[in-house]
């Protein structure tokens, strides 16, 4: 008894934490009131008040603590604020509350979606993909024939697509989505130069609008459907404004963020099966199962048929693209391509090779293009881009030189710009020297990222 | 002026904050005997001397300024200690410093890693790639008929090693490569079943063992050689313990760090090439151009001449692998599939789809193999898994519920764990109720990772 023993002051403390912790807001309030002192006091394990009802997701406490002038910026032995906490904890609405306190630095536009975790565009799952589904083939037969069923159309991987009538666009995407229907495509799925692909299940159950026997589960199901002759005089009865989308550029940004998550899947999986139509072990041709996730070589004996390889499998391409900073951190490194708007400056990217790390990748990258050598390597954010289906792997990068050479066989040009160039850029102000690509890629995300957390550097 | 005016203070803070930045430790030293007030001051932009210190990389002035007592814990703005400043900014003597104060919590095993970054088995890049030299055909054809070059032998994928002589393997690796020279590999290098990669240039220059016209720019190539016939007869006479090492398990994972990095290159390319024979946009039979990074169809016509496409290039399969936390922060959720050795349970992972982020990618594997949801997501560490090719993406995930209902058709268990049996199992007590994968995979650093960041929670 006698070792664990606690003063007057340490029980008053165990208590006021355990009233945090709990999220009892009007016990800690009161406590408070009667004590000050308690507001930055720790615990055995060195967490305070603020933190532990952080942790818990207690708004009220949060609220009430920071009202009362408690120190927010007090971290824990592992090096974490509050608001670190609540954020990797997941409560955002507390997230936001402890970093939107007093300690503003003028770039408050940048807060909201830190704490929001980022969501590049192509990168929301609207759809449920519902993988198990792929190999029901009853289940899949059942819901293409639904009247609830959505079809997305693709000729040479351009989606078919309208306009939205000029009074409404306003605010709203310029271009959406064809939704087409069963009666629409009944013909189109008889070809046999159609790819069927099953994308998933709306994941927003509503009531169906039309009740059929294959819709008891409620589930309104998406496939995309990539055709190889095109279909405009059979479409243009029913949708006469209707047009295939040329992508990339700005064909596919003009989307809505939850029409753009769903072409995300769907063209780079009808862009794998139109070029890995053949077996790449044998050469022999293949068929499509798994409702569009699975080529299978037609030849018996070939080595793919035993074990599973991933050349039955649609193909990914991680690739790093990445923000460096210059030394003295008030400067980064953009390059632009010949391909490139006069201009536009962009971060450097590059194909992650077979063997690399990420932060290796980055690195090697970085050197072969610019000449700049990098220390640290950052992880920011991820973002699918369907073009034909790279996975863009978003990185802040410390340089440790800062001459550059530019490698001209990739890039034409690389340059150190200032943090005030930049902002000048982001904010659209006169005095932008250059442009950045537009708030749909990731490396505008990036940029935008490294003024919001170095604001006060 | 007037406005600018600063109070004698305001003065003395700015010049101390000042002398912190430049690096001049004596006179921090003497600034604090005069004025400890000074310790924990911060400039306009929040910053304090440590801050500074730790931002431009001066050891002595941290170092001095923890032993007046300095308080480590503040953050800036930004919500960094200096602790992570100094890491952002590579500066790592001054991190290990920051991390090793008075802090402890009896898991000092882990700090050192966490501080130097993750280094993961097969990610160690012992090479230099060169990437630029893959179409410099004239410098490879005079570094492979070089005394210097080293090469790798690989038969059905499987390297061709030796065992360390018995006194010698106590701390060194039991098995290392057989690096063979050009007399013993110029027969197989004219069979035309043989495929030939280069792999790079040794990092560390040093005098060559051998002068000759090939080497004068001081550079120790690397090639790997797949071959279809096994050499073993041609070799033996050279090789008498020589033997070619089954992969994945636990053959590839025996090797140096040094080594493991070359392997997981050199192995992935080698599999690309027996897998992808074949053009998988028309069938037709290919040749390898780049030094063994590119095949190019052979078909007159074929799309995939025309452009830059995937088909051509090497393939990386990215694959999510996360420890899901429990909503409680002391549990993880781990699985084992049929073919685990029997106790052994490990990370989940799954490769990612089409159309998907990291984050994304996380969150649908966890639920389909587990059926627990998860929210936030933080990345840890990358590594390759050349078995064939892969790039392993390391995640913590945080659960938002936690009942398990595991898919029969993935894994056959999967259950929480307590972060003390965790800690048995990786400190191999005699209490321990599971195992994980050896410390060569990420699973293992994940889960070390998970018990050194959530030490004090
Ligand atoms: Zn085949
Ligand atoms: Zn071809």
């Amino acid at each position: 008894m006698a070792s664990t023993a606690r003063s007057p002051k340490e029980e008053l403390v165990a208590r006021f934490l355990d009233r945090a912790a709990r999220g009892d807001a009007a016990q800690v309030s009161a406590m408070v009131a009667l004590s000050s002192f308690l507001l930055n006091e720790r615990g055995k394990n060195g967490w305070t008040a603020l933190m532990l009802s952080a942790r818990n997701g207690h708004f009220d406490v949060v609220n009430t603590l920071l009202s009362e002038g408690c120190d927010k910026m007090l971290v824990n032995k592992s090096g974490q604020t509050s608001y670190d906490i609540a954020k990797f904890w997941g409560h955002k609405h507390i997230a936001s509350l402890l970093a939107n306190g007093k300690s503003g630095d003028g770039h408050r536009f940048l807060t909201g979606k830190d704490v929001e975790g980022h969501e590049n565009y192509f990168s929301r799952e609207y759809l449920d993909r519902r993988c198990e589904k792929r190999t029901d083939s009853r289940w899949l037969k059942g819901k293409q024939s639904s009247p609830n069923t959505v079809y997305l159309l693709f000729f040479n991987l351009n989606p078919f697509v309208m306009s939205q009538p000029e009074e409404l666009s306003a605010g709203v995407p310029a271009i959406r989505l064809c939704r087409l229907r069963w009666d629409s495509v009944e013909e189109l799925l008889a070809d046999p130069g159609t790819t069927l692909i099953f994308l998933g299940v709306e994941k927003q159950t509503k009531p169906l609008s039309e009740s059929s026997p294959e819709d008891e589960d409620g589930l309104a199901a998406w496939f995309a459907l990539g055709v190889d002759k095109c279909p405009t005089e059979h479409l243009k009865l029913q949708h006469s404004n209707g047009f295939f989308l040329k992508s990339p550029r700005p064909g596919l940004l003009q989307l809505s963020e939850n029409e753009a998550g769903v072409i995300a899947q769907a063209r780079s999986v009808l862009a794998w099966h139109s070029r890995y139509s053949f077996c790449p072990t044998c050469g022999s041709k293949t068929i499509v199962e798994e409702a569009g996730y699975k080529r299978t070589c037609l030849k018996e004996g070939c080595p793919s048929l035993s074990g599973i390889h991933n050349t039955s499998y649609p193909r990914v391409d991680p690739v790093v693209i990445m923000l460096v900073i210059h030394p003295d951190g008030n400067q980064c490194l953009l390059g632009r391509k010949k391909t490139f708007p006069v201009g536009m400056f962009s971060c450097l990217a590059g194909f992650i090779e077979p063997g690399e790390t990420i932060e290796e990748a980055v690195r090697r990258e970085v050197e072969e293009e610019s000449g700049v050598k990098v220390g640290p390597v950052q992880y920011v954010s991820s973002q699918p881009w369907p073009m034909p289906s790279s996975l863009m792997i978003g990185c802040l990068a410390v340089a440790v030189s800062t001459e550059i050479k530019v490698d001209e066989n990739e890039i034409e040009d690389a340059r150190w710009f200032t943090r005030q160039q930049v902002l000048d850029t982001l904010l659209k102000g006169d005095h932008k020297v250059f442009t950045v690509p537009p708030r749909q890629t990731i490396a505008h995300q990036l940029v935008k990222h490294w003024i919001g957390v170095n604001a006060n550097l």
